[in-house]
């Protein structure tokens, strides 16, 4: 895998919830390296309640890990 | 995304659970941009128990990030 | 929303758990503020096994969030 | 309820686990105040491969809860 | 139950991984006394992609438990 | 099992997520042993998407614990 995370600082909250989402994308990118095959699961999840809940719970976890990493951006 | 998070500090621990409860729903639409395509789910999850229950979940774990990130408001 | 939440802080770790479950149900009132529809799910989940099972869960996160802003009450 | 949480200490990380396990139980007991029906429950949960994984995630997150309150015993 | 769980202690991360998955079967021990009704179940989750990632989170949320225990083994 | 842990130390975020993957991978393979049985399930779960956010979910709790064991790569 190309290099796409060398810190888990970033200069705003927003910042790190952008980050913790792109986190939880890599997690499936990692699972499932076809592109094409990730692209055919989007309709599948991006209109479906509780898809869209179990990936902000993905979110939330990781956004967790990244405020600790930031001391909470205080 | 326009700016919509710029501190994790809240003054109370109610309106640090409401934030909770806000970052829960950017993750959705963050996910799934088209507000339409989001009102359209509302009826399907406001009324399903598992999904309501899963909802709380998502905001247990972004309280439990913005409580820490608050001192827990002692 | 009327206050509701004002201290994270309890006198025993019972009353803890007990915010700890205050804390999962109003993330479901958040969500489905109608106390009539909020009503009609309880026979739902109240039978049904993986649902308590999941309610178990999210007072559990909850729980661990007021034990830490207690100082687990030592 | 009944006083049945006064301190979150344990003499052992197996009391702590089993303090866990009475944490993750009494959740379900409070949401589903009837005895009569969690009884009925046991047999559709005590079977249930994913039901159990669920019930073990429970008590994961409250053994967190209780080895932090105890310094894990150290 | 007879002792099972002294220490949180272990000499290196794989004894701490190997115990957390020790602390994620016995919660199921716990929930499923009989090991004839955990021994059915077996066939049944060991093939299902769906419990074995179950199985993992609850190896995740121990083993985030047991490292801290053992302050990561720096 | 061989030795495959000896350290939850990594010199980059990027080696902690791939560190958190594999740790999330090996307990899968605790539980089921096979590589065979493991490969049937592939196809299973890497063309769907509730699974892959399972994983990724799983993936978060784990790299959580890593990021802790290294100060966040600070």
């Amino acid at each position: 895998m190309d290099t796409w995370l060398t810190s888990l600082q970033t200069s705003t909250p927003q910042e790190g919830y952008e980050l913790a989402i792109k986190l939880s994308r890599m997690a499936v990118k990692y699972t499932q390296p076809s592109a094409e095959a990730r692209d055919k699961l989007r309709p599948v999840y991006e209109d479906d309640a509780d898809a869209l809940i179990a990936v902000s719970q993905v979110v939330a976890t990781n956004f967790q890990t990244i405020a600790a990493a930031n001391d909470y951006w205080k």
